[in-house]
């Protein structure tokens, strides 16, 4: 598109390199700024630079964090020796958010995925091994994505741990609390009669 | 949303102010950025700062410029006697883009909407009337969008240059090229009737 400003013309060319983001939206956007007090821009700009430079990765669990370990691995009424493994930043947050969660967490990274070229080495994985390997770890969450890449990833975690003193679990599929039974996908409604619970349990967390 | 980041949180709460996007997006596009080297995000930063600070809308036409008087109000060529009124900048790039308009532009930044409380104060009306005024302009095209407020807009404007020595002239509204007439709304259809063309004119721009 030929715009009367170069200046625009390559803003609207940075945000539309965001992912999701076209040349079209981007010009939406840029032109919102424009009409916006200077500050707003201002404080957007300053607030992802200073993102991009000073945010760091928690040395033990790979978590985002703005000190060197994060708020949860630092904290001493989490219980350091269960683990649950998730593929990234936003699984943390999530499990976080329900509450009901008083270990700490590892984060991968991603899961292997030949396809997208992520191979284990490109994963936080040997770091993880190497806690197991040291012990005090008593049990591994398995937390990754229900899909054929989450669980050839916590396979090939589960084969470098197994011989190690460790209980490994993987988080509960089934049917989503507030769902109907005939609109669940078979496999799923297969796997959550398999895998029942006593009654009992399953009035926990609810 | 709880985050382990101070800086991520302030950078994801800067981007969801922007329309259409909230927070889960705002936080994908930031993890997106942590990922990418820190070049992308300092030049997206540097882009956005850059535009809001030094951008100008010309003198003369209020279109976004670099410059003081825009390429288009500057450029000799251009038959500054035909005044093509548009809303907004995004508008003069789509004329623009057909490359079939020679004369100029004038951007009122929006249309009378008395909902979203946009006068015609707020709008660059007073010069256009101005430069009818003050002569040397043959015709005035209304290129408004065709719905009531663009309508009001138009006429609003109409009014206080109907007694001047000057053609007006609307864009002309039909159906679209390429489209089906079956498909065509009744309102569109039953106008492109009534404003039929004589068949040697219609064949122009094709």
């Amino acid at each position: 598109m030929e715009m009367s400003s170069k200046l625009l013309e390559r803003a609207v060319a940075e945000i539309s390199q965001l992912p999701g983001i076209g040349k079209r939206t981007a010009l939406r956007l840029a032109l919102h700024l424009l009409k916006q007090p200077e500050e707003q821009t201002q404080e957007l700009a300053t607030a992802l630079r200073k993102m991009r430079e000073e945010i760091q990765f928690c040395r033990q669990c790979h978590n985002i964090s703005d000190i060197e370990v994060c708020g949860i691995c630092s904290n001493n009424l989490r219980d350091k020796s269960i683990i649950c493994v998730v593929e990234d930043v936003r699984d943390v947050m999530a499990i976080e958010n329900t509450g009901l969660f008083r270990g700490i967490y590892h984060v991968l990274g991603g899961k292997i995925s030949p396809i997208d070229g992520v191979g284990p080495s490109q994963l936080n994985i040997t770091t993880l091994v190497e806690k197991v390997r040291s012990g005090g770890v008593k049990e591994l969450i398995f937390a990754l994505s229900s899909t054929m890449e989450g669980d050839t990833t916590n396979f090939y975690i589960y084969r470098q741990i197994k011989d190690y003193n460790v209980i490994t679990s993987a988080i509960a599929r089934g049917i989503s609390v507030g769902d109907e039974l005939e609109f669940a996908d078979e496999v799923t409604l297969g796997r959550s009669i398999l895998h029942r619970v006593p009654f009992e349990n399953s009035l926990k967390g609810l």
